[in-house]
């Protein structure tokens, strides 16, 4: 079959390559220009933190290999007190239950390589102006000329502003939630950090801000600098403001003044919508779909999982009929209650970063976490161990956690009654 | 100034009298043809209850008088139980506590006259294509031209999917949530009704649907038959339906079959949105801003109440500078908050009106709130009377009955534990 995939991001581009595996004629349709000739990523975005889910789908497509060498790995947060103490959190309590930093655009271009090499035909500069759901056909425009392409299928993998969302769901009963975050960000420069280059970076800044920096390869790091977008806006001397709230990130960003004029301010949307597809004719995929505020590093990760998702339930062998139909319909179903769960714990991880973090209880949480983890192994999780660390949909590791905590209550009222019980024995006895 | 409105609605049409009475040229742009030409209401939303927001508005314009003989009062609800057997439960204590029934395109009408007279000017049959923000200049297409129409102003009184909303927002951050109820609606007609004609009828059919009905003046009935979308869509024999849920309603619809069948099924959106405005050059009312579910019979009333609200910021003395920016500001910051409460009541009174209006506790409780109200005369006053019959800022209604309640369970606790006191003595002087 001939499918049309809007948006050469990280979901199109991986889609691209499952979807060429399975023997169709992929098509893929992105509004930028080739980012093999380009570097522009207009400061926005420019690292990720992979996580199990996404290198579980890398490694389905068999990219992992070439893509191991583009990531440094973070094995854990170092937080930055107030009074410049840096304290290293582990990431989990394996070895190999780390993030990988990695460049979006150097992950780009290597799916883009092996969707390309695989079969699948790109052509960038060409922006979504219209789209007949029957056919299904897509209006593209290229240096101003228009061309209509008939599909058997159309993705929409286009963003979070996605254009075949909004025409997908002209005229049907489709609901849609954006909001976006009151915060902005700005993306800084640290050329050289003194300690700690495999770890995230945050310094929690409470209502005053809140800095998370990437490792990039060449021992740099990238900082971004969450805060009210108004204050974001109108800030003139950075400088100061840093010397004020930030005083030991001041040193390690030698061209603040600089970068801070010329980087435009980033803004962060939450969407939930519904429907993901229209029939067998569209389906969205990713931001398009799904998109969440960047707390909990899941973004990405969670959209190259829905390539993996879809090419299950393309792969479905019951179903019959209108094949695509019903393979988007199980999607969406099968899909979005997990995704609807990502959003609500990465609204929560935004006040956990930037407040949480540095309190003594959160540490002495962090640390019970990792005990119990150690005291129980494989029956007790941390919720962070599960959505970052493995694949358990986002779902079931949220109520499994639950339960988690319910058993400690239990176990820890049960404790707490044998003991008055034993004391009382003890009393009587004497 | 010459002031832009897309959109002849209630609101579009009310705001035009507003404009031109303070003295701006007032031009109007609707997509539909001129009803005074037409009678197709594409059975949707023929009838709507007005109530003392609406009223106030109304007044405020000095078009009462005119439309007080195209109402038909409503004193009351006529709940209908399962057996047949009719309630009658008054809207109030006072025999002004009522609401009026109103056929949206006489209302329409009225407004359209009324506005041309006083110096508006009005254009059917115009689609909005584009906006230019800066200017603000409306595009609209006529009969295959378009037009681009300069003014100071653009007002979006275009409805719950408003064009003007969505081209103001384009680049902005603005919050959009959209979300249908899974429940649609069919619009049937009952030629007389045996008993309280001046009610407002209700069938609560629990899961399986719910009927309202607005009296008419020539003595019939417009009943509205909610259910589960799907149920509504896939239903062959509407008469084994109504003959199995609603057996009493059958035999008042003889033309159930027909007009069941060519009738579109209507859909209920509910909308929030910020921001409501860019700066003083574009400004949103009514739907266009705020959309609620149609069960608090208050959507058609805040609309208009927006346009009295919107008057009233327009006429603030203090404003100077960019004086629309400062009034749309206004608007939207004095304004929304209470639209905000009028989203989540209207949800609440789906499940009131389709389940608990039927159930003796219900009666209980409502019977209780006018004996209260009898005994502490202004002191208390239901919820319902505050939304329905005064115009209390929604939100201020629900922070008032809140503190009812919690005066009212402070009370009896007291009264309780007076009880105890007493009773405790007297065993003690036993």
């Amino acid at each position: 079959m001939r499918i049309i995939i809007a948006g050469a991001g990280p979901a199109g581009s991986l889609l691209a390559c499952y979807l060429v595996r399975r023997g169709h004629h992929v098509a893929v349709y992105e509004r930028r220009p080739d980012p093999r000739g380009h570097d522009d990523e207009e400061g926005r975005s420019i690292n990720l933190g992979l996580s199990a889910r996404g290198v579980r789908a890398l490694t389905d497509v068999g990219l992992m290999p070439a893509i191991w060498p583009l990531t440094v790995p973070m094995r854990g947060r170092a937080v930055h007190a107030p009074d410049g103490r840096v304290t290293f959190q582990p990431y989990g309590r394996r070895a190999d239950e780390i993030l990988h930093s990695v460049r979006r655009r150097d992950l780009v271009v290597s799916l883009v390589d092996h969707a390309e090499a695989a079969g699948a035909v790109f052509h960038f500069g060409h922006r979504v102006v219209d789209l007949d759901r029957e056919g299904p056909t897509l209006v593209v425009e290229h240096e101003g000329r228009r061309d209509a392409v008939p599909a058997d299928a159309v993705v929409g993998a286009d963003g979070a502003f996605s254009a075949v969302r909004a025409l997908m769901h002209r005229g049907l009963r489709a609901d849609l939630h954006q909001e976006f975050l009151p915060w902005g960000y700005k993306e800084l420069t640290i050329p050289r950090v003194p300690a700690h280059h495999e770890a995230l970076h945050v310094w929690p800044g409470g209502d005053d801000g809140l800095i998370v920096t990437h490792p990039n390869l060449d021992g740099s790091m990238t900082a971004t600098l969450f805060l009210p977008a108004g204050r974001l806006a109108e800030m003139t001397d950075p400088e100061a403001f840093f010397a004020e709230r930030f005083p030991d990130a001041l040193p390690l960003m030698p061209d603040l003044a600089k970068e801070f004029a010329d980087r435009p301010v980033g803004h962060l949307v939450s969407i939930r919508t519904t429907p993901w597809h229209d029939g067998g004719k569209v389906v969205l995929i990713g931001d398009a779909a799904h998109a969440v505020y960047p707390f909990y590093g899941q973004g990405m990760n969670s959209a190259l999982e829905d390539c993996t998702v879809l090419d299950r339930c393309l792969g479905l062998g019951s179903l019959d009929g209108d094949h695509l139909g019903l393979a988007f319909a199980e999607f969406e179903r099968s899909r979005r209650p997990h995704t609807d769960v990502l959003d609500e714990l990465s609204r929560q991880n935004f006040v956990e970063l930037r407040d949480r973090v540095r309190s003594p209880l959160h540490k002495v949480r962090q640390r019970a976490d990792l005990v119990l983890a150690g005291l129980f192994p494989g029956r007790w999780t941390p919720l962070y161990t599960m959505i970052s660390h493995t694949t358990t949909p986002y779902a079931d590791a949220l109520a499994r956690s639950r339960r988690q905590d319910a058993v400690l209550r239990w176990t820890a009222l049960g404790a707490a009654g044998l003991g008055a019980v034993a004391m009382l024995a003890a009393r009587k006895g004497r």
